[in-house]
């Protein structure tokens, strides 16, 4: 089984086992559209590559740690989509879980998968409890009120923000739990692998910033121009699209050499290579950015 | 500390542990006002009197389930009041959070305590690994979307629901939540205490509906006539009042007879008639239905 295989799988494992037989169908359906089919599933695609690169006996509890992490991802997609959010029609390319089965049911099925979120890894690391312990905290921290993914959005909603934290928490903390988690999962000792999940949030952040304003809606599979409509902090608006990308650039090679020395780091470096050219592409900043000079990574 | 005193200071450490230093405040005080000052606190109570009913030696981590529960309760409310569900101004005798705090802090609010459920009870019971994998199976299913308070919200949305699933859903669920968690709090067995939350569980959904109908909004602190304005099933529109408490009265002395033979027996007995009292008070019974005869329990 390759690693996108191993992933889709455990994300169908972990929506099966909520949705039982007598359920309501529709919330099933409604769960199902925020999960499949998805993205570039970065997040657990890291976790499995640290695990690997941690030497991981077993990917198993990897790959049930990368699947909850995407879950919580998923959930925070549908939920950031509400009309009383974003209120945004399109989401992948498709409509948007709350276009296509209603506000309510947008509500419970982002509920829901926070719920199987923790549901699949308890259940996966039921029989290795020193790691579960880890790795449960880690993906609360990663959503949590304090720094996670929810205090990112409720930054929003704040008079004061700094920018710094309002962006690790809306985006960096599921990437630190992604590299994290990895190391959890494995059995290894989590610190030195966090660096790569902050830098790699980071970089994330600002492709993010940069697609809103350059790239078109059918490449984005969203509305675009979002930031500037709902007056969001961007660093594209911040430091220019050239300046953007150059900050992009600089953000993939910190993270690239923040891989600490071990048996995976040509991969891992490679997988960090291969999502820089998927976030920012060569065309795209030749398109928005004719003159500037990116770095090789 | 009396039970009531180690359930409060549970629920407040779930907060602080989630809350950090420098997390939104907003987010915070939405969280903390979806749960202070709370209601009676009947699963919380019943996860405790189950525990020590079952002999427990420590009571920290049946606090900590029984909190657990008691958060995903809250999260429930909260999401339920929004516009696109109740749209509920006033709970428990105050504003909404949605009112208080708007609209997206309160789908945010109930997204965190959602994860503070989990997050507070794997804490809890990360030196009792045998013990805690039951439980956040107990609780996730409890509130997932096959037969958890999130299905029950769901069947409102399908076109069909036979009433016994989304009652059992809807209410049931975290009752035997309490009730089982008891049990697996103090590492005993789990099945011969189902019977005592589904009674309890289908006891509430039945005073809920007469409350709905018979109480004015200032003793039940939050809208009437909800069930008729939704279009809701309730067993007090396909009953009567009087068929209603009738019925009540039969569930509470089901529930009661359930308890198994033990030492704190006596004191869950207790425990199930204040509730009673509580729930369908006398006066209340003689004002809507002055003619029928009750049961002592």
């Amino acid at each position: 089984m390759d690693t996108t295989q191993r992933i889709e799988a455990a994300l169908s494992d972990a929506l099966a086992a909520q949705q039982g037989m007598h359920g309501p169908p529709r919330l099933s359906e409604a769960m199902r559209d925020a999960v499949f089919p998805g993205g570039a599933r970065i997040r657990p695609q890291l976790t499995l590559a640290v695990a690997q690169a941690c030497g991981a006996d077993d990917l198993g509890l990897a790959a049930a740690a990368g699947a909850a992490i995407e879950l919580m991802h998923c959930a925070s997609l549908v939920h950031d989509d509400l009309p009383c959010f974003d209120n945004a029609l399109t989401r992948r390319g498709r409509p948007s879980v709350f276009a296509a089965h209603g506000e309510r049911l947008a509500v419970l099925a982002g509920d829901a998968l926070i719920v199987s979120a923790f549901q699949s890894l308890a259940a996966a690391g039921a029989d290795l409890p020193q790691r579960l312990g880890p790795l449960l905290q880690t993906l609360a921290a990663a959503v949590g009120s304090a720094s996670g993914i929810i205090a990112g959005q409720a930054w929003e909603s704040e008079p004061r923000v700094a920018l710094a934290d309002y962006q690790r928490a809306k985006t960096g903390a599921l990437f630190v739990a992604a590299t994290v988690s990895g190391a959890e999962a494995a059995g290894a000792s989590s610190a030195p692998w966090r660096a790569l999940g902050e830098w790699l949030g980071e970089a994330y952040q600002v492709a993010d910033d940069i697609r809103d304003v350059a790239a078109d809606p059918d490449t984005l599979g969203k509305p675009a121009g979002q930031d500037a409509l709902h007056g969001r902090p961007s660093s594209a608006a911040e430091l220019g699209l050239s300046g953007a990308i150059q900050h992009f650039d600089q953000l993939i090679a910190a993270a690239s050499a923040s891989i600490p020395a071990c048996r995976g780091s040509a991969q891992l470096r490679t997988l960090v290579r291969l999502q820089a050219k998927r976030l920012v592409p060569v065309e795209l900043a030749r398109r928005v950015a004719p003159g500037i000079a990116r770095a090789p990574v």
